[in-house]
Formats: C-alpha cells, structure tokens, sequence
C-alpha cells in the first residue's frame, strides 16, 4: 500500500525546535513512513547562520535562501519554526502559492494574522496546522477544532506560559519575591535574558487569540486580548492568597458571554482556589481547562515548551498534513462563522481581591463599604487589620463587571482615608 | 461553499447516550452544518422498545429493525451506542458494507473485534471512530492517534473507569470500607445494580486493550490484558499507603518494555504517590497520563461517563466523519505495523508493597529478607510492628519482575512464621 516517492519536507529554521524535528525526522523515519504511508524526507533546511553546527543534517541541505527553498516547487510540506512577523509570513504564503501546505509553530503570526494565512492556504488548497503554536507539546488545538467540534465551548481557562508559571510557582514555594525568582528562572534557563515578552503576558495573550478564535469559532486578534503582566506580583499577594485558600496564576482566560453574544479574551494573574486543578500546576508546565456545554470540564495538562516537546507537536502535525496531501484533502480550516464581537475588558464579570492601606480610625470600613455599593460591587468578605495608625483593609467582591471594580478603586483613591491601594487582584475558578 | 444535501445519521441505540446524541443534533443543527460544511440529518432511529417515550425525536424515525435501518442505502454515517458484542458488530460490518462510516461507543467491541471492524471499514472505504469508547468525554483517541503520531509514546497510565474511582476516592477520604462506598456510590447512580464489569476491572481492560493497541501501533485484544479488580481493597490498605504518602487508584497501564520490542498491558489496583497528577483525580473523573520520548509527560482529564459528555465525543467524532465523508477521504485507519508481540503480566517490572501477618518473635525478618533475596526481590523498606505475640511486616520493594514477585509471595506463605499474606499491591508512578 505505500507510495515509494517520498513527501518533500523543507524546514524554515533550525535552532532548539528545528534541530529536534530533523532528528526525530531521521531517527524515526520507518514509524513516520508507516503512519504516514509513504515516506517523508527532508528536503532543505533554510537557516541565518549557515556555519553554525548543526548535528546529523547533510550540509547539501542547508540554504540561508528560504524563500528560493519554499518555492522549489516539489515542497510538499513546509514546516515554519522561524517565528516572528516577517519573514516567517512572506514564507508561509509563498509556501501555500508554490503548492506546500505549512505545519508552524508560530503563535505570534497566528495571533496576528491568522485569517490571512487561513484565506491564502484555503485559496492554494493547502493546509496550516499549528499544534505547537499553543502549549507546546500538549494536543490542544486538536482536540478544539476537532474533538469538541460537536460540542459549544464556554470557557478555556490556562496556564499557558512556562517561565511565568515556574516564577509564580518558585514565589509560592519559597516565599521568593518577583526578581528573586525570576533570577533563578533566568538562571536554570527558564526565562530569557529579557523576560518581557513572558512577564507582561505578551506570549500568554498570542496563545489566548488563537485558542479564543478556535474555541468560539469567530475571529480574535492579539489587539482583541486584554492584557496584563506579573512583574508586580508581591510576596504579599501571596500570602493573602493563602489566606484564602488559594495561589496565584498567570492565567489566559477566553470566556462566551452568559448571553452567548460575545466573547472576551484575557491575560492576567489571578487567585484561584487550591483546589481548582489549575492550582497545582507546578514549575513550567503548562494546562488548559476547558468548560463545554456536553463534555463538562476537561483540563489538558503537559509541557509548554522545549526543543523536544515542541517538536513532537509539529511531527504530529506534520504526519496529518501528508496523510491529507496523499488523500488529496485538506484538514478542517478556519472556522469563523459565529461572528462573535470581542468585548472589552469592562465588561468581564469576575470576582476580586483589594488589598487597601487605610487610616487606622473609626468609619473608614464604612466609607470604603459605601464607595463600593455605589459603585454596584457588592462585598463578599471584608479582613481588617491594623496596627500602629495604620491599617489594612482586605476586601473580596462577589462578581462584578470589571469597568464597576475599576470605578470603585478610581473612587477609593480619592479617599483621605485611603492610603493606597496595595494590590487588586481577581479570583477565578471558583 | 455548503452542500445543501444533508448527510444522514442513523442512531443505533437511544438511551442514556443515544438520546443526548439525538438531542444535540436537534439543538446545535446550524453549528453542526456549519463546521461540517453541510446539514447532518437524523435519518432513523433503531431501539427495543418503541413505546419509551423519547423526548424530541419525531416518531417516524423510530424503527425496531436496525438492520433494515443500516441497509437503507442512503445512511452516510451510523451512530452505534448500543453497546455489548452482538448485535452491535453485525450492525456496524452491515453499515459498511452498505456505503456508511460508523462513530462507535463501544469499548467491548472495540476491545476483543477491534482488527475485523478495522478491516471491514478499510475494504468499503469508510471511517471508523470511536473516541466515546475510552474515556467518556476526554479527547484521547485522537490525541493518541493523531497529536503524537510523530512520536514514540512509551507508557500510558490512566484512571479509565468512573466508578471505581469514586468509590477508592470515597475510602480514601472518609476511611469506609469498600461495601460503604460501594453501597454510596450505588444509591448515587454511580455504580450499576451489578457493578461486576466496573469493580473487578472489565471495563478498565478493554479501554486498556484500545489504549494500548494506539499508543504502540500494534494489536493488543482484550484477553491480553492482565486484569485485578479492586473489590479486595481495604481500609488498612489506605492507611499504609497514606503512611508512605500514597493513595490508591485502580489504573490501567499500558508499557512498552525497556527493550522496546515487547508491550505489556494490564488493570489492577495501585498505589502512586500523591504528587502524581493521578493522585489527585476526584470522584467520578477519569485521567489518563501519556508519556512520550519527545512530548514528555501529558495529562488529559475530564468526566469518563455520563449521557451528555459521552455524547459530545460522539458529536466529535462525527463531524470528521461528515467532513470526511464531504471530502471523499477517510481519517486514520488501524495502524498496527510494529506487530510488538504482548508480554504476559509476569514480565512486567514495578515496585511492590506487601504486607505479611508475622510471629512477633526474633529472626522472622532475616526468614523473611532471605526468601526475598533467594527470588531476586531486592528490598527497599521494611516496617516492623508488634503487639502481644503477633507483628506485621511491611516491605517495599524495589522494581522487580512480577513473575519474581510472585514467587516470593508463594515462599513466604510457606513459611512458619509467617501467618497470612495481608496484602499486596504494586507501586507505580514514581
């Protein structure tokens, strides 16, 4: 039954990924063959630094010109592991016009521009795949777009950044602070020389454009995502977390509206309960919970990131992309047809924890009470501890929409009596 | 783009399942038409008794002649959730040898007929799915035969059955013995009148069967599973594993040998450490851990039973069929190219905790460790107790075949000194 010409795999980069998916390429070409049904074999390797060694790949095969490599014409399969903007999206699409469909890891460019690269390989005929592109080599969007196909999404809530998650967790183990722990990250190579894109939730909130657009089969771009980081996570937060029963995650949560008219996508840190399955997610791993209609709750669990894990990811995509090129069909494409409109943050309904330095004087509780029923926040539990003049006032909502939290801590600052306001986080999963 | 013929279903089968099935179809039409790329239709449904009302499906479509309902000729997909051996596998050859794919939740069939369903869809060209058999509502078929299908996967451990799960989570947490939970988890619907297939293990070893024969591409029938219920698990148990921070879960396991050329599989009551993610699967939920030479460590958790979240699998499953179906193309079909021969249970390697019932009096631990020794066994623990004449001894070992276990145990029983075996269970996940 197998064909004997092989598919023509041309890989765009090959550092830490890249490198891993030739050699699993070679080492497991007889079980890739046979899954497959026909033979894949590496047809070039485009890359920036040609004299860099790179162990077990025929020097014949690398080129530092990518885009004469992706317009061959006998690629059948382009696999993207550049990331950024340009030139990973020229590439793809030249790809897609030169007859290649495009296994990517991408999730910058998905986040980005997603509905372009989807229109131009459904125009060719070709498919893009991007299992790697979110949580690494945990099957996700697999399971999304396909498994749940038959079933209506309400939430995907996750860790989905590995430096942040081990930082949070390093903080909760050990009482660290933010820079403590982030340089111990840095140190064991966990976090980059510089952090941004991790701490300020830029890459957690690519992951929660694509996962929100998959989910809710409508478009989410990046710019849809609200987005805050966890540089100012303190070692104080956590123990008022503790106190609550709970940790603290850096957290992308895509939600449908309890009418079902919208859609909102968030990157933030929060409190969730210990409990909650998320909770004890540990180092940098990854996990995403899911909330479907029928299936219930669902949680996908593994590594987020890594040469390794990332490349299993793309392999697997990689055996589905041949198996439709020797069926001559393409795999589920974009699916957007629900035409959510993205709402703004304002809108989220949640709850949240405020921690208020405050004069330690009679009727600043009921100041404080009042500038938050005015506001429609309505207190859940109020923790009050003082000493020497001053005070802490701990105050947790019930669910409100986060422009009237937003309102309310505005309200607070102009207080006399208020300090300042020490921290606000949101609790979720509860 | 929609083709406005729509494709058509027959349900085989409307219980607790069958009936969810039909309802989301009716409900969630337009999201199914829409991601399928055409209208999926209710074509017939087939039951036993025609009389029991069911809410929602028109009357006309109800039959009790499944065979002349799969014969019709015009079905493009049949839906089997009857369950049971026959006559579920006559209905799903006759399906396709009449031009249908078939989505089938049937774990038994699956099990012990696996390969002939396989064969028969591969000879008419159709599709045959079945995420709903293991698993409930997880995604874990196609994770396993798709997600990592360019990967080695080396160990699959999982809690694969609800209720045995809830009754050890039970014992567990409130230190009942078995016939407590069991009676608690049967007035909670959770246990079956006869809860035989789900206590001493059935089910969990067809799921391990189906489990085993995706994860390592190769045929592993239900009668090459080793199979332990967990009836004969006690209140002491639980306390023992507490004392070494376990708990007790009933796991099937599914192992390529260190060789790589044999694979074991196998379901019986185990303790892993509470670290492990397993550990901390609550009540009903299942959760299956995969570990592969690339991937690394994956968890996929979820409910494993239930009319709606077993549906949304087979809604899942169904929508690639009717994509398929739309694309003139089949999804992956049995992929049993390594042909790794099944090792029986006395090759399996772990670790074992026993604990014997002694003569409280001196020289019965140097009986006992020499008889440990004289079969291989290395000794990694030993807890001594004794009060008023009589001791117990409790060993852990370290990872020995279980064949040597085995024999160890017959030994010991053979010793005077020691009174009676009082337990004995593997350790895993460590």
């Amino acid at each position: 039954m197998m064909r004997t010409r092989p598919l023509k795999v041309a890989l765009l980069g090959c550092g830490v990924v890249g490198s891993e998916v030739a050699r699993i390429m070679t080492t497991h070409a007889d079980d890739l063959a046979a899954r497959i049904g026909a033979p894949v074999e590496l047809a070039g390797v485009a890359v920036r630094r040609p004299d860099k060694v790179r162990g077990g790949i025929p020097a014949e095969l690398i080129t530092t010109d990518a885009t004469a490599l992706v317009k061959r014409g006998d690629i059948d399969v382009v696999v993207e592991v550049i990331g950024g903007i340009e030139p990973a999206r020229s590439l793809i699409t030249t790809a897609f016009e030169h007859g290649a469909s495009v296994v990517s890891a991408n999730k910058a460019l998905l986040a980005q521009d997603g509905a372009t690269l989807y229109a131009a390989a459904e125009q060719h005929g070709q498919d893009l795949y991007y299992e790697a592109a979110v949580a690494g080599a945990i099957p996700l969007i697999r399971p999304l777009r396909e498994s749940l196909a038959g079933d209506k999404i309400n939430r995907v809530m996750g860790i989905v950044n590995g430096t942040t998650n081990f930082i949070l967790d390093k903080m909760d183990n050990s009482g660290a602070g933010y820079s403590e722990a982030l340089d111990e990250a840095t140190a064991l190579g966990y976090a980059e020389a510089d952090p941004t894109a991790d701490v300020e939730g830029f890459d957690a909130a690519a992951k929660a454009a694509i996962l929100a657009g998959i989910a809710f089969h409508t478009r989410v771009r990046l710019d849809d995502v609200y987005r805050e980081g966890m540089t100012e996570v303190t070692a104080a937060d956590f123990a008022s977390a503790k106190q609550m029963g709970c940790t603290i995650k850096l957290l992308a949560i895509c939600e449908r509206a309890a009418d079902g008219e919208s859609v909102t996508a968030r990157v933030h840190p929060a409190m969730i309960p210990l409990s909650h399955p998320l909770a004890s997610v540990r180092e940098a791993y990854n996990a995403v919970f899911v909330e479907a209609d029928a299936a219930g709750q669902l949680m996908f669990y593994g590594p987020g990131a890594g040469g390794a894990p990332t490349a299993s990811a793309v392999l697997g995509d990689l055996v589905a992309v041949c198996r439709n090129k020797l069926n001559e069909a393409t795999g589920p494409g974009e699916s957007a047809y629900t035409q959510l409109p993205v709402s703004p943050m304002g809108d989220v309904v949640t709850r949240y924890h405020i921690s208020l330095d405050v004069a330690d004087k009679p009727g600043v509780l009921a100041q404080v009470a009042t500038v938050f029923a005015e506001h429609g926040v309505s207190i859940d539990t109020v923790r009050q501890q003082g000493k020497d003049g001053e005070a802490s006032l701990v105050v947790v909502t019930h669910r409100a929409p986060d422009a009237a939290l937003s309102g309310t801590v505005e309200a607070l600052r102009k207080l006399d009596t208020v300090r300042g306001v020490a921290s606000i986080m949101r609790v979720e999963g509860e």
